[in-house]
């Protein structure tokens, strides 16, 4: 590292605050080959997969589900759920949430699936 | 995925009270082969750096420093920064804080440093 990089704090709040689209996944920060992602939520997403990779979901505010074969998760602010990769999948929530994923670079949101729902990947805040 | 495998949601608040220990990190999930630790943090942690990765630190509770060769960096709650790998970093706090990092699995807190500070790696809660 050059002594005179700079060191740049990401606050996640004020991120929050930059964007109001639904399902769009923006990201915030990057280590190694991996993303921070910020995404706000509500109503039905679809069923998909990722095939190559795990994915963690972090409920920041409100509460958010996630439908899978057998059970349904309910998430709660502080909660964090690791899917695992090759698991279908479909998150939901009843009024808008405001989470962070955190996967490797690349991960598109609707997975295996196309859909009107999936996002431009890689969209920095 | 197996069919009967059970979706693990893991509560960071509740994680955060079974343990008392400073500088030593807990692993509270896996994704891939990356791990997600809880630590608590309090006065001076020791100037190391890790070679082969970056390591990301948010803060959950309370307030971190994060001191680097050229500037202090102040980390509140809900603040996140990525130390890029091979950078010399120093943590310390004035009063207890909590912290989650994330990095790959094996990544010892004191990096290329052999200190009294050395944790036990993989704990997990």
């Amino acid at each position: 590292m050059l002594e005179s990089e700079i060191m740049e704090k990401i606050n996640i709040k004020s991120k929050l605050k930059t964007f109001s689209d639904l399902w769009s996944p923006k990201v915030i920060a990057e280590m190694n080959n991996y993303q921070f992602k910020l995404v706000k939520i509500k109503d039905d997403f679809i069923w998909h997969s990722h095939e190559d990779t795990d994915e963690v979901f972090i409920v920041l505010e409100g509460t958010m589900y996630i439908e899978f074969n057998t059970e349904i998760v309910k998430l709660s602010e502080g909660e964090l759920l690791v899917v695992p990769k090759g698991t279908q999948h479909r998150p939901f929530a009843h009024e808008e949430a405001k989470i962070m994923l955190v996967e490797p670079r690349g991960v598109i949101n609707t997975g295996d699936t196309d859909s009107d729902l999936t996002a431009k990947n890689d969209q920095w805040i």
